[in-house]
């Protein structure tokens, strides 16, 4: 089999309210479907999610890039022949996202070819997964009556608190979530680098009147000295994310001792690397947890796959109602959330299906 | 005065010959032109020299980017506010390689409106500096014929030895390189990441034999152990230049002693950026070295600025003779070398003017 082309087809669907965070917000889905095509008509298929706030990618340079380099390095190539297909990428640099999501492509191809679910080729460990649920800035009120409400709908019961604005509003946000989801939920928060360091010293501690189980990034990821003080100094464990997005990153991170928790993000490192994390993971005794770049549905099938496919990500619930946020969506079977899991597809590859009339619809290239 | 538009004009020029290096070869300069607008008529200019291999960065990206987030945090600002400018930036990751021509655009209009050239600007050390020319990858007996042709040409009396390829090769070209320009030159070396570290520690202490001043990235730079015990072995001192891309990255890399010089460079830091970089390098005892993106005559003029402006920078020779590996370039007079050095402009900003009928010939958008 032979890869003959690979597709970068950008789209654009609105959220049905933004989701903001510290440092920035969601609007659309300003995401890139890309599709390899091979000789045998098998397709893989994969969505890109870019975040310029996290990786400096647009969804114009992800389809500049998957255009350019991605198909130079993979048109002629094998795609079960994964690990060439990343040493042929090798030379370019950054464009994680891209990249990451021509990885998950290729595998999909692979599944296809082999007959097998991603699930199943990553490792099989659990066919189903405990799902968490990204609560984004808005009022104490708010965000409490949008936990209680996937709870309700949903059956999830852990929850990412989008923090880092302010002592007073994410300590009322902290105790309105707890007081309408109950003493048993998970809550954990992230702050997306919204605090200095000395401020998360001062506000993160008293979060842990709520049982906040961790905070991701507490501080900007250039601060070293500061995140390994609150490290030392918290009583709440801390997990990379920003500071985290390359093997090599969490390798420093873990090793000098700024994280015990790593932020594992399909959507941003594919299947090939995001593995190669959690092992590595494994190997430092670092918690991997899967985290959601808020991608649609296809990066959620995705995700959930991975999720399930290893030990050490089915431990704690994966972020996978990221494809809620949005109006619509480009699959023709959305994935199902009930009694707080999600399912992993039984098909072959990834086992999606686009709608052709919706793609054609909010492609907008 | 405020900013009205920010344009990106692709532009595509051949090389006399591919330069090659570790990991890569450049065949064309696939540069953008920067072009900040004013209300005022001042139009300030910077040259982008994407590598895809150094930043993930492409023509298409920067034009993409340009065109996306950097115009739309400048207009409507006052381009002397360039802190101002560089946090509306912030919440973008990455992309250096735009954010940098901006920012040198930037300076530009900001020396024209205050008539004064950007090397006064930036602290007027000097007027003239030493110039480093880079020899690409080729046999031993080629890079010795071009080390003494710009001896011969230009004066230049500093080369930087592109190695990495293998023993035997970096050796000879080392002896056949020193034998041809004399003991006096500068000669030092830039592995790009060509040596394993292990390698590093057995091919690079027999270039002491001929006085290699220092060695650039000699290993991957994620192998941050090997790179330490490069640095601790080694009797040569070891430069940053991929793995020092950012302040933090520096700041990392000077602080935990994986490096003692650090290669600075506007065309991906952008002057202000780059400043800090120097400041950081003094503050930690570290040797700044102004390096070369092989941009073309718009970004030489603007190096030769910065190295210019620096007691710092001044120390050691600047890598400006990019330009001359092109067939042509947009400038209307390429700066000169002679003696040895190039003398910085005296006109207002850069001082520069493009060649319009160059630039519509050589456009590719």
């Amino acid at each position: 089999m032979k890869i003959t082309r690979v597709e970068a087809i950008p789209f654009s669907i609105p959220t049905r309210r933004p989701f903001a965070f510290s440092g920035g917000a969601v609007h659309h889905a300003e995401h890139v479907l890309i599709r390899v095509h091979t000789d045998e008509g098998l397709v893989g298929q994969a969505e890109a999610a870019p975040r310029a706030v996290m990786s400096g990618e647009t969804q114009a340079t992800v389809v500049a890039v998957a255009g350019g380099w991605l198909e130079g390095a993979c048109v002629g190539a094998d795609p079960v022949r994964v690990e060439d297909i990343h040493a042929r990428l090798r030379p370019l640099a950054g464009n994680h996202t891209a990249r990451a999501a021509l990885d998950i492509a290729l595998h999909d191809v692979v599944g296809q070819a082999y007959g097998v679910p991603c699930s199943v080729l990553l490792g099989a460990y659990t066919d189903r997964v405990p799902v968490s649920h990204m609560v984004g800035f808005a009022s104490p009120e708010e965000s409490a009556e949008e936990a209680a409400d996937l709870r309700a709908r949903y059956g999830v019961s852990a929850f990412k608190l989008k923090v880092g604005v302010g002592a007073d509003h994410d300590l009322a946000t902290c105790a309105a979530v707890r007081a309408a989801v109950g003493p048993d939920a998970l809550l954990y928060a992230d702050a997306n680098h919204g605090y200095r360091a000395d401020e998360a010293l001062q506000v993160l501690p008293r979060m842990a009147e709520w049982n906040i189980a961790w905070v991701e990034e507490p501080c900007p990821a250039e601060d070293r000295v500061g995140r390994s003080r609150i490290v030392d100094q918290l009583g709440i464990p801390v997990a990379g994310d920003e500071s985290c997005r390359s093997l090599a990153e969490v390798a420093s991170e873990v090793m000098d001792g700024r994280c015990r928790m790593v932020s594992v993000k399909t959507a941003r490192s594919g299947y090939l690397t995001s593995r190669k994390i959690v092992a590595l993971c494994e190997a430092l005794g670092a918690t991997p947890v899967c985290g959601s770049q808020l991608e649609g549905a296809i990066g959620a099938v995705a995700q959930a796959a991975f999720a399930a496919s290893h030990e050490a990500t089915a431990r704690f619930p994966a972020e996978l109602t990221g494809f809620l946020a949005y109006a619509d969506d480009v699959i023709a079977e959305p994935p199902v959330i009930a009694n707080g899991e999600m399912t992993v597809s039984g098909r072959p590859g990834l086992g999606i299906t686009i709608d052709e009339g919706k793609l054609a619809h909010y492609r907008c290239d």
